[in-house]
């Protein structure tokens, strides 16, 4: 049975270190997000990439959800000696998959290619595409009227600017990474992670051609809403959907995702917005989502897994 | 009075640092050694560049001549997850300065602009010149009928190859960088620093016009014995100087540099050879040449700067 999930960072790290407890890593493809990669002193961070491969790897740092457990950060403080801006934490082992992803770029491998060699590095089996080879970046405009990088806006600015639009540019001429859309195609469950819906699936959906493979596959598509009780358990998702008109809530997430996904997945604490969702033409499954440790993990993915078996 | 040095890594350095005791910054150029330099995951180090300035800004380490005090090697050993050798001991810190020197070379700048930004980021006020913006590359050819670069000679085999040629890729090319020139045609004491003639000052005499610079200067010449008693104190120098057919004491060096050279500091241990130097038409200075600390340093540079004054 082949898995695909679309992916983000954090939350969909944890959905599949579920997914990986009953599912063979040689059975799922994910797709994940590039709109959120950044350039810091000249070198190529993907950190949605990262998250799941240090994720999945057991490498990550449980605490902040990114970065390598128990980091240093000493060249990331020489780096300030240079007058670059260190808001960005990268730590010195974390320092080292972005030398090598760099280099790899620089002698003409892809950035698939590269997230390959990272991934085997860290002893995965899983398939690990970048929804693009292309550069994306998503960009933030906010109601101050200022234009942000995502990570200034993630990271440095810590989401309290109020946001007026995003966009991703680069989007129009970003070609699909090779196998994604096959890996969509050809899957028999696509499984949509518990991610932001506007900038971290947002841009999967955006790439040529993704959205239409969506649509058309013969796999089920199911997702688990990131949103419960109309609020993230990280991240800006909620305030940035609201603040683009969407609603707020598990049923936006089904809105933004109806025109192809099958069921949603949505939390017991939303159980009175099923009835919204099913009128979405979506079915709704209320479980327990928040994933606190490897049991929980294991379970959703399991409800995932039986809601369109 | 300006003062030019042409320097390779450590025996320079330690001759810088009793330079400056006397002389101000502003007054020094130093004309930097970089056959020496590599790609290591596809940072560019400078050695030579970055232990004279580490050194003279009072970072070094100065158990081993190069590197920071006090490092870190967790990006080292994170980057041998990736298949990269890691024999060349680029620490947490110092791997922020190759970033960085990587990322502005990357932009466009020069390798003399990227040197001018570290020079500046640590603080001191010389002028330090690549010999070259051009790459060169040194090569050691062995008796055993391999072909090494530099580093790996060195570092990598700890110099325990014998030695049949040495060459210097890209020398027929390689224009000097700006200022290199000036600097020697506009010194008032040039002082070639004790530094391996054949790896370290070789291939700045090689680069097009230096060696005639030197030989036209109305500056006054002085080198310092890197050999002692037929011996380096660190380094090949002297086992490659004999296995390239020269004579591997002061005397070598003094013929080394014939052309240019008006005078030769040597150590008090090859006070024999006095005569020797001076047949070769170079005026032997005799002195205390070991520089154990910073009074060493400094009466070694005084000593030096008297003998052309």
């Amino acid at each position: 049975m082949n898995i695909t999930t679309l992916a983000g960072g954090v939350g969909a790290a944890r959905f599949l270190e579920g997914l990986i407890q009953i599912v063979p890593q040689e059975d799922i493809t994910v797709i994940s997000n590039t709109g959120d990669d950044e350039d810091f002193f000249g070198l190529r961070v993907s950190p949605d990439i990262d998250i799941v491969i240090y994720t999945l790897a057991g490498a990550i740092n449980t605490e902040t959800g990114w970065g390598l457990a128990g980091e240093t950060f000493r060249a990331l403080e020489a780096l300030g000696r240079f007058g670059y801006e260190t808001w960005f934490g990268l730590g010195d082992g974390d320092l080292a998959t972005h030398v090598h992803r760099t280099n790899m770029l620089h002698n003409g491998a892809t950035l698939s290619q590269a997230t390959r060699s990272i991934v085997e590095a860290f002893g995965l089996r899983l398939t690990l595409l970048p929804v693009s080879d292309d550069r994306i970046r998503t960009i933030v405009e906010t109601v101050a009227g200022e234009t942000l990088a995502f990570q200034e806006y993630f990271v440095k600015r810590r989401t309290e600017d109020e946001v007026r639009d995003v966009r991703f540019d680069g989007i129009e001429t970003a070609q699909p990474a090779p196998g994604v859309l096959e890996a969509i195609a050809n899957a028999d469950i696509i499984a949509i992670a518990p991610s932001n819906p506007v900038v971290s699936i947002g841009p999967l959906l955006a790439v040529t051609g993704v959205r239409e493979a969506l649509r058309t596959t013969r796999a089920k598509v199911v997702g688990v809403s990131p949103i419960i009780g109309g609020k993230t358990i990280k991240g800006p998702a909620d305030r940035m959907m609201a603040s683009l008109g969407m609603t707020p809530t598990a049923v936006g997430v089904a809105e933004a995702y109806r025109d192809f996904l099958d069921v949603l997945v949505i939390d017991e604490e939303d159980r009175a917005l099923a009835p919204a969702i099913e009128a979405t033409g979506i079915r709704p499954v209320v479980t327990q989502t928040i994933m606190r440790g490897p049991a929980e993990k294991r379970a959703l993915a399991e409800t995932v897994l039986a809601a369109v078996r």
